[in-house]
């Protein structure tokens, strides 16, 4: 009898280590339990099936079940892993809609059962018309909610990548909208500079920002149903719909419970094959945690690039493979309104919790040779380090094809440059692309100057 | 007295030479020779000029010759260089209008006389109508000659970057077309099958593209004037206006007849410190030659970017600094009509002709996850080592927002990376910019593929 592999989560992670395990080892009997509707989707397109941009929910799916099937993978829809025994080597398993469950032997198991949404523990959370945008699921039930057509003010509870992207789906589609976020400047993994552009960009759209404000409660109607966010300064902000868009944690409760260790960040403990820490019980995406090369730490970062590379190590490992998942440095991009923004490495606050002595240096420049049509505002913002000059983060905001360029300096980050080496790099030019010096360039020379004379001083 | 530079040529080099000197040591007396009528200016934004995308004349000009003045440089326009005595350290120069010339000495020199357009040897070459586009003069003439209204056919000899932007600038202003050139596809720089693809852009906005067909002759009219270009195979293709696309070559006259020594390709020869073998005499621009990191060869690139980059770090090491032009790696980066292809490395020919056993794995994806509105074409190229799996070449062909790409790759190549370090790059993600597997990533596990199954083989 062939060995058995039993995923749990059928998403980007636990369907790229079904696939890839299949794949490389054919006679590999393959079980995937999957608790929701769909398999392997994205979950970044949400906001845009909201907004209407993308049209159809089939569009954001990447594999469906049967797609999963014909690859010779066992895919169980609606059923959760409720239980792992790690003695027995069974995975405890319950049917949602039918009612029925089993337990499943595994040699190997791969955990990938994502990540939950950060609930505030305020009164009201719980009530009806707060969601959470998660799982295609959520996506499904909120533009159900909002197709009734009884929704006119949407209150978004966090103002980072999901909740902007969600604010702004809600208001292409007309709904009056308002986002709370705790902090002075939306986004508070980019620097404040950044942060201010972002916010003005949405309020441009006509979004109202409540800053500096968290939420104290939500305020629930007689019909149980959400209709108001009350703020901790005492404003009442009334909802017809409230979204959460705090982030979200990795989802380990089944880990905690069957002693599959956790790490000091929180998530799923691995190494770089993906192994956890238990023979044979391998865990990949949003519910694990990966190492930060810049900082060191272990960090939990929910992002499908890295659930679908996670999974794809994990499943070439299981079967018989060999590969490793490097870590991250903190690379994220989005698009909010009319405005781009990207980021890696680490933010001047990060620098400073790392203990880092850095220099700043920012950069206002265009996209196109100034003079060409279409040349569009870009900043540069680079983070390094004192005296050795090295590189620590940079964050990039503008509008049209601005913010993805923030790749060249992930890459110039990975290996440990110096602003000094980047102002020297031979990187592409043509006025429909760049000014002469590139805005990248000019931000390294900057970051140089400010570097040097650093050293002069000392 | 103080110590003085002489600089021979106004435009990118020479200019930011000239700046950084005096910045650097202002008390350093700076004379700049220009023969032409404007300083530090975008000779490749000529073509965009000549489409009337680019209005001004002016907006071309980075800075003029009373700006230069301003930072206190005696800038002397209209002025050649005709002669260097390294022995008595003077530099003759004559004025072009007004005809006088005289001596000029110094203490540095900077050589930055940029190149001149190649002219094939054929019958008829040197007629009135045949244009060369390479300083901002052959434009402002190329220009006044359009404006005449007595153009209607306009052939461009040669494919290349240059020829293909003057050939998209002539018929934007409803010029018949037609592009010559020897070889089976365009822009031989890149694979045949990204000059395919050019190829097809320029014919798809009318464009005629004879290849596979060299130039024999100009057939020139009783007037004197240009009549026709005749191929080698016979074809006789009438036209109004010759404009010569065939690249450039350096600009090395006056350097030989002095004795400033040449390299192995052509170029004056320059350390890394832009110092050319003379003692005070430096070089800088399209007129050098420079290292190829991948090849070790000596390669002369004219390009904008390396220009004011050698130029500045001449210019610092003159006013008593320390910087070095580390060298290049052949990034290119062009759009033509609605095309966008980039390069950086080598082209499968280059890596063939260096001796290179290499895998090419391409790749055809999209610029946005394949559900975005707006999601475009994009095909990227990787040329790995075998074995070794070093990324030796790239290039990047697509729509909007596709090649500007190329500059994360250049990077990798700059830091010896192998495929299978980049398909583990922390890259950014977010539908509005690539799918969640990027383009560049599947690039890179397709090539690693490849190199992995080469190794199993052997």
């Amino acid at each position: 009898m062939g060995k058995r592999l039993v995923v749990i989560g059928g998403d980007a992670a636990g369907g790229s280590a079904a696939s890839q395990a299949k794949k490389r080892q054919p006679d590999l009997d393959v079980v995937m339990f999957e608790r929701g509707r769909a398999t392997s989707y994205s979950a970044c397109g949400i906001p845009y099936w909201i907004s209407g941009a993308v049209e159809d929910e089939a569009a954001l799916i990447a594999r469906t079940p049967d797609q999963h099937r014909a690859a010779g993978i066992d895919v169980r829809m609606r059923t959760e892993a409720v239980g792992i025994d790690l003695d027995r080597r069974v995975v405890h398993w319950r049917d949602l809609d039918g009612g029925g469950e089993g337990d499943e032997p595994f040699d190997d198991l791969v955990y990938a059962t994502g990540s939950v949404p950060m609930r505030p523990p305020v009164p009201g959370i719980d009530a009806e018309g707060v969601y959470g945008v998660q799982v295609l699921d959520d996506g499904v039930a909120l533009r159900e909610e909002l197709a009734r057509g009884s929704v006119r003010r949407v209150v978004v509870v966090g103002g980072g990548y999901i909740g902007l992207e969600i604010a702004e789906a809600c208001r292409v589609r007309g709904l009056d909208v308002t986002v709370v976020d705790r902090s002075s400047t939306p986004v508070g993994t980019f620097d404040p500079d950044v942060g201010e552009l972002i916010a003005e960009a949405v309020r441009r759209e006509g979004v109202e920002m409540v800053l500096s404000d968290g939420v104290a409660a939500i305020d629930v109607g007689p019909d149980g149903r959400a209709r108001a966010v009350v703020t901790g300064s005492g404003r009442e902000l009334p909802a017809d719909l409230v979204v959460l868009g705090l982030g979200v944690r990795p989802n380990v409760r089944l880990a905690q419970e069957s002693g599959i260790p956790l790490g000091t960040s929180g998530g799923v403990a691995v190494d770089a094959r993906m192994r956890t820490r238990i023979d044979g019980v391998w865990a990949a995406g949003d519910c694990v945690e990966s190492r930060h090369r810049l900082s060191g730490q272990r960090v939990v970062v929910a992002l499908g690039t890295h659930a679908n590379k996670q999974g794809r190590v994990a499943g070439l490992n299981i079967g018989g493979g060999y590969a490793t998942f490097p870590g991250v440095i903190g690379t994220a991009i989005t698009k909010v309104c009319d405005t781009e923004a990207a980021r890696t490495g680490l933010s001047s606050a990060e620098a400073d919790a790392a203990g880092y002595s850095f220099v700043k240096a920012a950069v206002d420049s265009t996209t196109r040779a100034g003079y060409f049509p279409g040349a569009a505002p870009i900043r540069v913002t680079m983070i390094a380090e004192r005296r050795s000059g090295r590189l620590l983060g940079a964050q990039i905001v503008g509008r049209e094809d601005a913010a993805k360029r923030i790749d060249a300096l992930a890459i110039c980050i990975w290996n440990e440059m110096t602003v000094d080496e980047i102002l020297s790099l031979d990187l592409s030019y043509a006025p429909p692309f760049s000014p002469v010096w590139d805005p990248v360039l000019i931000a390294a020379r900057k970051a140089f100057e400010a570097v040097e004379d650093d050293v002069r001083q000392l």
